[in-house]
């Protein structure tokens, strides 16, 4: 992790054998740099996982090999979860993960991936990018020595596997529901009796009836773990997580000595990352959903009732974290009115396109 | 416009002032280079041509302004229509364009951009980025010794500004629509007469009547031209634009010659475009679209008639465009299979989140 600078502050024209082109005088900084990325996922994720990779090339792709990112699973360095802190205190110099695994230490951080009944991915990098989004989320992330990028999103997720249907509230009543964060948080004023496990050991879980339901991600991460061979139903949406952004997190001290020119290639490679991973979700999915469905799934969307009473268990939990959190307050209150404003928008030409094209489809 | 490459393939170990870290020996590419970036737009389109200075500032910002891209607005070194042909023949080393505005040389460019009832932004980025959209576009484009790279997105755009209600598709007949490309094509089967009217032609010929209904973009664009002032009714969607991209286009010998690292770092900057381009979209459409609603324009959706008439008039256009042209057949199936795919996918997650998200803000 050594960073070494080479500065030709006074470079002697050099002619290039057989160029024959005069190189002009210029201050350089290509310093060779070897990182360490931490991700809080498994290889297996290999959209999420295989994002860093897509990262870490694209880092050295535009260095010359300069720029070095060594990229490591869950479990290699630190477990998933150990990512913010193994970051913050520079045992690797980049995390990759999801913010809303630490809104146990601060709600603050799930706005950075995703809140219930929260913004869709395209709106999410608009707040980021030409709303308040990266700026505020910086501010809050410096507290912890940490600087973000956002690198990708999954898409809004699927609301997960049911072994029974549930059709009313009084359905969720006592559920055993595997889920995290804000939406097990949201569901259990509901009822619902979150449930936290690693995602190795949902399968035999949903199996034996220890827990009723599980949620992962989408139909392409889903269908490679066979939850769809303990549980039947498959819910939709999973309105905790309308679009789950992934943040790549440095670590704000080695982010700040690096060469500005540095600092743009680990900007730019995160775009590239973020376009990577919704892409590739994007692209996945409609086979995974195909072959679940030709498999036996059964494809169920959570009722109207069930929507609203958790839309409105969400607000209740925003009002109550607010009054509790300054920083959660201030950043959510900006989302909060960024997302009306987009919503107000999105109704008229991207939703009654999509309305009509769904429509049409159907048809065949 | 001469390209000045130096490597240093062995490097003496120099000591910086004050650093005393030893600089490795390696080879090194990091050539001062300057190019020329002709755009079809105007800067008054400052978000579609504002991508430009984005993306030029992300190239010098990498190469420590090293690779220096001049950019220039249509009609500063070429029209907005000759930006093909300049880059073609290298007058220009990267053009900014929508393809589609060259359909009429081959409807094989509109793939690249939009075609009535295509793909929405983020199934347009999945095809180019893990479908075959990327490749399939550059194989074409190599015919006319191009490289492209996706820029960005506007969005659904609207259908326009009309100075009359339209309700059916008799009400089409003999309209004076100022609508370009593929969409002209597909409505003229329905009875409009499309005109070809440059963007700043567009106002008076709406005010004295000369035309009958105008398309351009969306409510950020159209506010700033006035349309609202000479046509009362706004229809949506655009159904012939589900998702505009923008194009970044390369001289193959000129990309070819740049060195692996600078391939790189254009290939990051599109995607830093494509990110921010989408992102100011839909980030400013809201309060655009607020204003004019607020100033008395009518906002109006396409009836199911007039929809369902033109998805017809498209499927045949497709026909008949794919019986005279191989290539165009070639990746228009390949993108009407991967959309039909996306579409399965879409309606579940995707579209019931919003569906619910639209409706609970309509409600307050």
């Amino acid at each position: 992790m050594t960073v070494e600078r080479r500065k030709f502050l006074k470079t002697a024209a050099l002619a290039g054998a057989g160029a024959g082109i005069a190189a002009p005088a210029i201050a350089q900084s290509s310093p060779k740099i070897q990182w360490r990325l931490a991700s809080s996922f498994p290889k297996s994720l290999d959209t999420i996982y295989g994002a860093v990779d897509i990262f870490a090339k694209a880092v050295s792709d535009m260095t010359d090999g300069n720029f070095k990112i060594q990229t490591f699973a869950a479990g290699e360095i630190v477990p998933g979860p150990g990512v913010l802190e193994a970051t913050q205190n520079g045992t690797v110099e980049v995390g990759e993960t999801a913010l809303y695994y630490f809104w146990g230490k601060d709600p603050t951080f799930a706005l950075g991936t995703a809140i219930p009944f929260g913004l869709n991915p395209r709106q999410q990098n608009a707040w980021f990018y030409n709303g308040d989004g990266n700026k505020l989320m910086d501010e809050f992330l410096k507290g912890y020595n940490l600087k973000g990028l956002p690198g990708g999103n999954t898409g809004t997720q699927m609301g997960g596997w049911f072994r029974k249907e549930i059709k009313t509230v009084a359905d969720l009543k006592g559920l055993k529901f595997r889920i995290g964060g804000m939406g097990g948080a949201v569901l259990s004023k509901l009822g619902v009796v979150p449930q936290s496990i690693p995602g190795g050991d949902i399968y035999p879980s949903l199996e034996k009836g220890t827990i009723d339901a599980a949620e992962w991600v989408g139909p392409y991460d889903d269908l490679k773990l066979g939850f769809n061979k303990v549980a039947p139903y498959y819910y939709y949406p999973g309105f905790w997580e309308g679009g789950a952004n992934l943040h790549y997190i440095f670590n704000l001290e080695k982010y700040n000595q690096l060469p500005k020119n540095y600092q743009a290639i680990l900007d730019a490679a995160a775009s590239v990352s973020n376009i990577w991973m919704q892409s590739k979700y994007d692209a996945d999915n409609p086979a995974a959903l195909k072959s679940l469905v030709a498999n036996g799934t059964k494809l169920r969307p959570f009722s109207q009732e069930i929507l609203e009473a958790s839309y409105k268990a969400a607000q209740e939990l925003y009002k109550e974290l607010s009054a509790k959190n300054a920083n959660f307050k201030k950043i959510y209150d900006n989302m909060h009115e960024f997302q009306n404003n987009e919503y107000l928008w999105w109704q008229v030409a991207e939703f009654t396109y999509d309305n009509f094209m769904v429509r049409q489809r159907a048809k065949g």
